[in-house]
């Protein structure tokens, strides 16, 4: 078996990251991004300007999941931090999330942020509300309604914090 | 005693809204926006692209407030809406913030939103707090010390909702 290793992006890895943030924008049931995005908006959606960091998680040649972090707000909110996770659809469940999301913990306590928030987790997202859960992050409050899933309908979002 | 009025903004209010939005976030109190922002900076946050609307608050040649209103998320989450609202430090107290969130759910309404999410409310800004549960909102829940405060502190920042 070969080990995953999560790392900073670099710019040869778009061609291997785009395919991974495609699949699950046009899949259109984790996040609220327009799944008629072009590759370079994308591009310059998920790859983010410093300090925030984009990473991807790589196994031998095959990157298997990507994310970002950076402040989720300016002025008197920029001390907490925000992130972003995705993973391919064949390489789920085998805790590339995970790793992806212990990273960017680790990046915000680097830096010194108070907390991470993530602003709009869709609440049947079950493998992801476990695993911040079972990372620490709390449920603040969840909006009804506020995601139009394609097989669900509308599903709420949830607010989740964790203090670092 | 003259009546207000509140309006969709035209390209000749900037000079006349500028103040108001510089002199809200230089307080630094109620919005997350980088108090140092420029001019144009400003305007490219607070004037927004249609179907976005931004509005004024005014009375007679005066201009004593602002609004803008625009979908809260691509994709998935874009039948809900948000809005942000700034009035002139001598104009509150007058319902000018009431008569902006007025407009802001009226717009709303017409554009067949679901309903409108504020992102982020101070929560020491009781003044917004109390207007918006007045006009049927509710606090979904409150992202602990979220918010610096420069004069109380790390505050929470409540997320709010109404169904429309």
């Amino acid at each position: 078996m070969i080990a995953m290793q999560v790392r900073e992006f670099v710019e040869a890895d778009w061609p291997h990251v785009w395919p991974i943030v495609r699949e699950v924008i046009q899949a259109e049931e984790t996040f609220t991004y327009d799944p008629a995005m072009t590759a370079e908006q994308a591009r310059d959606t998920w790859v983010v300007r410093p300090p925030g960091v984009t990473a991807v998680a790589v196994e031998g040649h095959r990157t298997i999941g990507t994310a970002h972090m950076q402040t989720n707000r300016a002025g008197r909110g920029s001390h907490v931090s925000t992130a972003s996770f995705m993973v391919a659809s064949d390489a789920r469940g085998r805790r590339v999330g995970e790793a992806l999301c212990r990273y960017a913990l680790d990046w915000a306590r680097s830096r010194g942020y108070a907390g991470m928030q993530f602003n709009a987790v869709v609440e049947t997202n079950h493998a992801a509300v476990n695993l911040y859960q079972r990372l620490g992050f709390q449920i603040v409050g969840t909006v009804p309604g506020a995601f139009d899933h394609p097989k669900f309908g509308r599903v709420g979002l949830h607010v989740m914090y964790i203090e670092l």
